[in-house]
Formats: structure tokens, sequence, C-alpha cells
């Protein structure tokens, strides 16, 4: 264990999670923990940012090489106000956002507080590792997910990549015996497929709760997280911040022209 | 006019917004115009979805041919309820996201909730547009907008692209006849550097407000869309919805295989 390094935890489950007491749990067996989580479920949250509220820090847990905050805002505001605000150009070593209850495999990428806290981490220049569990359970067992977060981070630790890198790992949500190891994959293309459910509010006013699924376009590519994920690997996909579609550049210089 | 089109149109900075009836306007050019907006001002919402609370929709607006409506949830809740709950599989040909206040250029693109419903859009198949210009002002004036709006759109419906088509499209905050055209550009590289200013709310407790600035990585690159405003042009750039970084999946098979 290596004490100099600092390593930063935040989730999108709140820090009462138990996921992210597995995520800090694996973090101290790699350096100082200074941990900041959502004080209120944050899930779906994306990449939000709170612009018009005051933000409000709280201390909820301080032992030897741990510390633990709550925020009142969304998982990138926990991100940004640790990276901007108490560490203040502090060298960070390693970001770690979980572990989520929940896949974020596919298009949940986009959707996901905790790939978005990820993402935010990566920008300061250091490893960011977003990991999940595809299981919502409150309870659910993160034996598997915190042995193969280990391995995980040990590799890319002791073999940094030459740029950023932001990593979203999904364990699927099986024994750790069944697991059969660590695919390198690609987003799976999909849909969430959404329903809104009328339901009778206050004041008899009508309102709509969403609930959805994924529809998966492409099942049989083995590339994918997806896949990984239905035949009982942890899915890893390197993710990247430049949104640019460079492929249809020339297509609009173009008709744009 | 093509009374048969339908164009959705969405924005971030609520149905009340100044850019939002110039969108309308530039929409109802091209087809039949529903308009779902959020209620409140949503500025920084990324692709967040509200998943614990009902949301409730209210009418507007209702003239020929255009529909408008308010949604108590998020940019991208807004564009989900359209497509999956008002829509239901109705052929939708365009959406117009915006015109927000304020710049989407470089990183913001991954902030924003302008940007994140035209992502939205996107996935069901039909060409998306975020417009937004680079004024915050509540009153900013709209008319170099609305025109380089009608000329891209114009374009790229005539054109159309052979997939799924995301388009971020800034305007600078200068007259029209000072715009010198419009450019292809790709998203620059560069982070919010954020301050947290200590604020004194109720009952004494200590908050924070978030402040920022965007530090560009790369002010001499000419070919970003931040280059392109900051020199008197339109940015155009072509936003991709899979996040892999394939470049790195050669150094990751390598670390972890």
């Amino acid at each position: 264990m290596n004490k100099e390094r600092l390593i930063f935890v935040t989730n999108d489950d709140s820090f009462r999670a138990k996921g992210f007491a597995a995520a800090i749990e694996v973090a101290r067996e790699f350096g100082r923990v200074v941990a900041v989580a959502p004080e209120s479920v944050q899930s779906g949250k994306s990449q939000a940012i709170t612009i018009y509220d005051p933000l409000f820090i709280e201390s909820r847990h301080q032992s030897e090489g741990v510390e633990v905050y709550s925020l009142s805002g969304t998982p990138v505001d926990c991100a940004k106000f640790a990276f901007d605000h108490l560490f203040r150009g502090q060298r960070v070593d390693l970001v770690i956002s979980g572990i989520n209850h929940g896949s974020n495999a596919g298009t949940n990428v986009l959707y996901s507080g905790t790939m978005g806290a990820a993402i935010e981490g990566s920008f300061y220049g250091c490893p960011s590792v977003g990991l999940s569990l595809t299981d919502h359970d409150a309870e659910a067992d993160f034996e598997a997910a915190k042995h193969y977060a280990r391995e995980i981070i040990s590799s890319i630790m002791e073999n940094p990549a030459s740029e950023n890198l932001c990593l979203n790992v999904n364990v699927p949500n099986i024994p750790l015996s069944e697991i059969k190891g660590v695919r390198v994959c690609r987003q799976c293309r999909g849909i969430w497929l959404d329903e809104f459910a009328p339901m009778e509010c206050e004041d008899q006013k009508q309102g709509y709760m969403i609930s959805g699924a994924f529809s998966n376009h492409e099942p049989e590519a083995e590339d994918t997280d997806e896949w990984a994920l239905a035949n009982g690997y942890v899915s890893v996909v390197p993710v990247q911040i430049d949104m640019t579609h460079y492929k249809q550049m020339e297509y609009l210089e173009r008709v744009l022209g």
C-alpha cells in the first residue's frame, strides 16, 4: 500500500449506499482516500451541475486515511467541489466513481451520474474508473465487483496510459467463481424505450412516472459491453470526452459549404 | 413550407425563454411544430432524466400548426415524453433544441441541457440540431441565430445524412452583417476551472455557489468551435453518441489481458 497516493471516491447512489462503502474499501488499498458523495440519490443525473443553488458540504466520517463527506449536489458537483475547492491543485492519483447499484453499460453511459463523475474526474488528468454492478438491490453483493475493481485498478496504476483515461467498468451479477474474466469492449448501440405511466398525484393532478427497458440494437455483436455482461464477463469500455463525430465532417463540409 | 413535416422543439432555458420562441419561429417554417420545454430553467442538466418523481405536463399555447407544452422535468425528459408518449411512433422529421442563451461550444456540450435534449432526439432517428447564441442575456438578439438556423436546417433537410445526425451549432454574439459564415469544426479541448464562493445561507449555514471560466487548452488551433466563434464564424460540430475511446482499446487489451 502506497500511503502517499491520494484517491478521490464519489458515486451517484449517495454517501449511504453499500456500493460507496465498497468503493472506499477498494480505494483504501491504493492510498489515502477523500470521498465526497451526494447527500441524496442522484441516479440518472448524467454530467449535470448545480448552477443556481448553493451547495452544502458535511463531514460524515473520518478515520485513518479515510475522509468522507456528503454534498447537497450532483455527482459532478462532488467531483468539481473536491478538485477545485478541497484539493486545489494537490495531485490526485486516481478517481473511483461507484460502485453503482445497476448497470451503466451501453447507452447508459450518457445518463449515468456515476459515469458523469468519472468523466469529470478524468478532466483533471488522473485515471478515472466508473464501477457498476448489474444489480439494483440496496443489499447487492459487491464481492465480485471489489475483486475485479482491485485487479483492473492495479493494472492501470502499474501501467499508466499515455493520456487521460476514463473507464466504464461493469460487473455481471453472478458469483465471482462464475465470472469468466475481463473483456475490453465498445459501447453497445441501442436505445431506452420509455413508458410514462399515468398516476394520480396531489390535488388530483395527473402525473407520469418514467420506466423503460434498454433495447439492444446489436445483440449478436460479441465486441460490445452488453454482450460481455450477458455472457459472464466483466466489461471495460474506455470512454472519451471528445464528442465530435469526425466521420460526418466531410458530409457537413459538402452540404453547408 | 411542407405542412406534412413534424418538427419537435425543446430547450433548457424553459418555455418562457426568448430563445425558445425564436426556435419555434424557425421550426414553423419547416413544418408543423410540437414543442415541449421545461417548466423551469434547466441549464447545466446535461443528459439527466427524472427517475423518482412524477412529471407534469401543461398546455401553454395552441395556434395553427404550433402546440406548446411545458413539462416539470429536464430537457431530456421533454424529449423522451414527446417521442415515447405524445408521438408514439409518429414520424418526426427534425428536432430543434434551443436557441440557448449562452455558448455550448467546447466541453460545454457535456454539461448542456440543450445538447442533452438534442442528443436524445437523435436517438430517435431524425436529424437533431442544438442551437446556441453566445449571449446569456434574457433579452439577447436572436436575429443572426435565426438566420443561420434556417440556412443550416435547410441544407441538412435537402441533403439528408446517411446516418443519425446531431449538430452542435453555436452563433457568435455579433451583428448578422459581421458574421463571416459557417465553419464545420471539432470540439475544442479545455476544462472549466471552477470556483466555489462561500455564502451564508439560512440558519447561518455555510453554502457554496459555483462559478467558473472555460480554460481553452488549444487557443491557436483553427479547426475548433471556440476558434470559429472567437473569429466571427458560426460553428457546427457533428456530435456522436458512441463514447468509446477506440484508440485506447489496444493499450487496455495489453494491460488487462
